[in-house]
């Protein structure tokens, strides 16, 4: 990717070394069996749980509710078991709370042998809107695989017999539904069972004292959304696409280190994700731990900006440094895509080569943001080697962090308005200010009005996207605005709150309950890991700051 | 059940004492844990086959097809594997013959890694019918669980994978649709494989000449439906279900002594009922296996009557002398049971108290046909304990015999036509003569005639499956009109085979090709173990008594 263009880009205008890069590259692709084996070592055991329904629910239409449908007490979860079941019964567990595992029951026979096979099917729910009667997917909806909706119908041969589905679910509630049965011989369910599995271990929890009630309400929904993603990599969202991404992977950690403090997770998850990097030495934004670890195919600019990043912020929560040291080729690598990306101006200008993903905002012009978000992944590396000794190996990117300076002030800065703008269009966004905030492209009162005015501005373009928002509040953070960074946080995610997230989701958008980037929110995660923000901001945000 | 009722029975009437039956009770019901602990020990390791698909087909109508439906090549099965498979892609693979076991296939990936889970449904089928588009279950037709019916939706998470579906199914044919998949990383099949699965041992099969192509076609269906249907007992249907049937086994046994002689099935499969005896020591009509063995609910007194036949049988086809002496005295205490179901005129009445079988035709009065079933049981008791040393012990059977001769000559025989009727709306049926003539209640010319006069007789009942038609033949035979028997048997199973036939049904009523007693021919099985007759009776049968 990097050597197939005659472009002139920032790679070429900052003083680099070609060999330099080539050299960390053939380092990298030469550790990448030992990284995956690291990787491999460090999968952890899980913890599991196992957890009775709280009761039986049922789905009921309420235009107050945030997405149009709430869960209803429907008596105790024992009605529905042990007793003889017929063709048509339906039943809702509640399991009290957002939960990943696997359900197990026991089908029991009554007076007779049960001559037939039994026949279920089983709908597993993160919220009650999944359980509304008659919801279908639009036909044109089908964007990503529809098998990530977590229904299944099965087929049991054995009466007496205890059953574990064998595929792992998220759900707070779970439908069960009898598709067919025999009348000669009676059936029914007992010991009805979720075994949940995490890696977080609530024993290891870090104290920590709440400065009211609604941070302990929102931090309780964060770390539940947190322990969730930990399996045996920090997942996106248990229910999809329950893969590692470099950019979830990020922000999970930050979370961790304030909470659970799984070190060991995050160097898995790093380890596999270098592990996998591709032949020219890019780390991919996303991979596969099964059946076997596989590289993943996405190639996000504004993740590639964030490796060097989780391995600094890895190194300062106590992690291993001569882990770090193995890593840092692959670190100082990706800060030769990052400047390729750039042209020689110092210039972001999106030629089709990457995916830059910001949000999911279709609206939102790319171009300020991802300024920001490679001046922050040079500025990391910076910090990454200066933190490893290797501070004098990238002088270099010093200057083009400069060069970029300068490239957003005479192209991309309004000063009229005090605001950076897009260069075809003049699209202000809340994401580009964040960015170029976080990428200390802007700094002190300018930084600070920047984001402000574009907050305050109805026609900037808003993130619609937990990661997004937590990108604008990172940057207020950065701009010292930590009021309104927390402000922003209490709205944001409490508004999700009050909406009935068990666990915080992939998608919210408080004007536009049902939106999805999938075309049904049916598709959505509704436990995503980048969406675990208030975990990290609430205990690291010193009350002081926040006065 | 024997002791509840004050009327007067054959019971009372014949002599018996009832201390014998009550000793032989309660030296059933001592010897009932050694029986079922000497059927675990004869479970049989089965024999394993692995079979690629012959080729797809596409399932089109076709009036002249029996079903309705043919199956017509739609080329190399390879065809619809190892390429790239997008959602709505259906294909039928064709195994070339009827087959009871497992599928197997690789999942596999091109390309990209598969970025979601893949979710397929499969439909096995033993017929095309099953398969025929949009065939749905009427609502009222659910009489049994629709379980029954062969197909599942799966969700499989992991790609590569190799994935060896759970469950047995007994199948010819299985549709593959692809219900869900990303478009993010395609998948494939490959190595689509049944395992199939039987106890028979094609090694040991006799060797036999048929006498004519046309005998060597009905033998070889005949011949796969009884190993398809041995299993780890003899099973009535692989497809449904799947269940021992003391009637069903029977006739298996019958034909697996003249082909696969696996003795030891034939022991297994009696021991189980006779191990699951009620605490009356009755043996019930059926047995489950799994998940652990269970008495079946079911008393059919026809069936009742079969125990001390099916175990003379196995004795004189080699089986365990020790063995048979040990069950002895639960033949000989179903013998009460028969001579409580019968009035002490010598005459049985249905009570209600009883299933009466016989056949699935709801039209049929069982009346003259049991009267016939019973005397058989008392019959084949006599000569059991002929065998085994214990005539002594049953002189008394005699007598009740002799009773139901005359009962059977005063109520039952219409002297003028020569046939026997019931008594209440004088109906005459086919089963009911061929009952009379095995029971031994009628003989010599007076078998012949009223067999013939019957079955020439339009208004008679006739039966509607195999099981029945089974019955008539082996009257026939019984009679001497082996010439008869054997036109009877190449008419009606050649006819099954010419409609299609891989191996032969469970219901054949060749002028209503989609009869079902179950509401829809869906749920027939159509490999069933009562049907393969000719692999007996072409064997047995000597050529010269065709003539």
């Amino acid at each position: 990717m990097s050597g197939n263009s005659t472009r002139k880009t920032l790679a070429d205008a900052c003083g680099a070394a070609p060999a330099t890069f080539a050299a960390w590259r053939d380092e990298s692709l030469a550790r990448r069996a030992e990284w995956l084996a690291r990787a491999e070592a460090l999968k952890p055991r899980l913890f599991r749980r196992n957890i009775a329904p709280s009761g039986l629910v049922r789905i009921a239409r309420d235009e107050k509710a945030f997405l149009g449908w709430r869960a209803v007490s429907a008596g105790a979860a024992e009605a529905a078991q042990v007793r003889p079941l017929a063709v048509g019964d339906s039943f809702i567990f509640d399991f009290g709370e957002h939960i990943v595992g696997h359900l197990s029951f026991r089908l029991v026979g009554f007076d007779k042998p049960v001559d037939a096979p039994v026949r279920l099917s089983f709908f597993f729910a993160e919220t009650p809107l999944e359980l509304a009667p008659d919801l279908s997917v639009p036909e044109l909806a089908h964007t990503i695989s529809q098998a990530w909706i977590q229904c299944e119908t099965t087929t049991f041969d054995d009466v007496p017999s205890h059953v574990r589905l064998p595929r792992r679910y998220a759900f707070r509630y779970v439908r069960v539904k009898v598709d067919a049965c025999s009348g000669g011989g009676l059936f029914g369910l007992a010991d009805i069972t979720a075994e949940a599995t995490t890696s977080a271990d609530e024993t290891r929890l870090l104290p920590w004292t709440p400065p009211s009630p609604e941070a302990a309400r929102l931090d309780a929904i964060a770390r539940r959304t947190l322990r969730d993603c930990m399996q045996t990599v920090f997942e996106d969202g248990p229910k999809r696409d329950r893969r590692l991404w470099l950019g979830d992977l990020r922000l999970e950690a930050l979370a961790n280190y304030a909470t659970y403090r799984n070190l060991a997770l995050v160097e898995r998850s790093l380890f596999l994700l270098a592990g996998l990097a591709d032949d020219d030495a890019l780390v991919r934004s996303d991979a596969y731990e099964r059946p076997v670890p596989q590289r993943g195919n996405c190639r996000i600019l504004d993740y590639t900006a964030l490796l060097a990043a989780a391995v600094r912020e890895w190194l300062e929560a106590g992690g291993d440094r001569t882990a770090a040291e193995s890593i840092w080729p692959l670190c100082a690598r990706q800060a030769e895509f990052l400047l390729h990306a750039v042209d020689a101006d110092g210039v972001f200008r999106d030629d089709g080569r990457w995916w830059c993903f910001i949000d999911h905002n279709a609206a939102l012009d790319r171009q300020t943001a991802e300024q920001g978000a490679i001046a922050f992944g040079l500025r990391a590396t910076i910090a990454l080697a200066l933190a490893l000794g290797h501070d004098a190996e990238v002088t270099f990117l010093a200057d083009a962090i400069a060069c970029m300076e300068r490239g957003a002030r005479e192209r991309l800065w309004d000063e009229t308005r005090g605001v950076f703008v897009c260069e075809n269009g003049g699209q202000v966004s809340q994401s580009g200010q964040a960015w170029m905030v976080l990428g200390g492209l802007v700094t002190g009162e300018e930084a600070q009005l920047c984001l402000l005015d574009t907050l305050a501005n109805p026609a900037a373009v808003r993130p619609v996207s937990p990661y997004a928002v937590h990108g604008v509040v990172e940057a207020l953070h950065a701009a010292g605005l930590h009021r309104e960074a927390n402000k922003r946080l209490y709205a944001y995610w409490g508004r999700m709150a009050d909406a009935g997230a068990d666990t915080f989701w992939e998608v919210f958008v408080p004007e536009d309950p049902l939106a999805s980037p999938y075309g049904t929110p049916l598709l959505n995660s509704h436990c995503h890991a980048w969406s675990c923000a208030p975990a990290w901001f609430l205990r690291k945000v010193k009350r002081a700051d926040c006065r």
